[in-house]
């Protein structure tokens, strides 16, 4: 993966959690991601497409999760219901739309959100992208970006 | 999700499996997907869009999973590692990219698969979405297909 493609993510996600939520988000050190388990217990993954193809996985644990969604509807819930899958994969969605503004040469567009809870799995990239993860703190505690782009030119189809 | 989205997805799937892995596959009752709990413990998921956004997972247990994978190349893993991982992304790939060419007004393209292991986990779509299921069988065993699609002026952005 690129350098040039990770600062869109950064950006758009700081963004996304500043204008929709009113937190900032302190970040911590870039790498690539180590391994297949997931930083958090929820996690929104989109997919990109255009000139290249990617996924976006927002990782966040069940404080965090609760807390955006308390924001988003103004109650907060008891428990990973319905509204916090749909708060998580709505951030995941801002956040892969605000970097995909940033990478107009790719004419990415954004698919569906899907959500994935629980603590006993793992989530993998393609062996040939070289995902990056970007680690966030904030006032809920804290998030984790994950982000893996290829060109279109890499893929087998 | 309009009716004439569902053929295309059939159509890729048994397609896929036939012409990539030489098996045949048997559909059963199509469903409108009832709760979050996936079928099976190996879930390639990969995103849509263009005019509309979608998500397709492709759900298949460990046999299936190995099967599939020793088909691809050549020898049987021991344990759901990197290649199987893989290899249900790379199916989950192409049943999308089939289905996109039958959909042709919705200048689809295909995101980067993930693909989620594990027992203890939920993959959740997003409430406006009303993802359909599509039940097979083969002779490795069941396998499921489930499909989320909106044309774009049903989402957020």
């Amino acid at each position: 993966m690129k350098v040039e493609y990770i600062n869109p993510f950064i950006t758009s996600t700081t963004a996304a959690f500043s204008t929709m939520l009113g937190i900032e988000l302190t970040r911590g050190n870039i790498s690539i991601k180590q391994g297949s388990q997931p930083r958090h217990d929820i996690n929104g993954i989109i997919g990109l497409s255009g000139k290249a193809v990617g996924v976006v996985v927002l990782s966040v644990d069940r404080d965090v999760a609760l807390s955006v969604t308390e924001k988003m509807l103004g109650s907060r819930p008891f428990e990973i219901d319905a509204n916090v899958t749909d708060a998580i994969g709505e951030m995941a969605n801002i956040v892969a739309g605000g970097a995909k503004s940033h990478l107009d040469r790719y004419e990415l567009s954004v698919s569906l959100p899907t959500v994935v809870v629980g603590r006993a799995h793992s989530i993998e990239f393609p062996a040939k992208v070289t995902p990056i993860s970007i680690p966030f703190d904030s006032q809920w505690g804290p998030l984790v970006i994950e982000v893996g782009l290829v060109e279109q030119s890499m893929t087998v189809a």
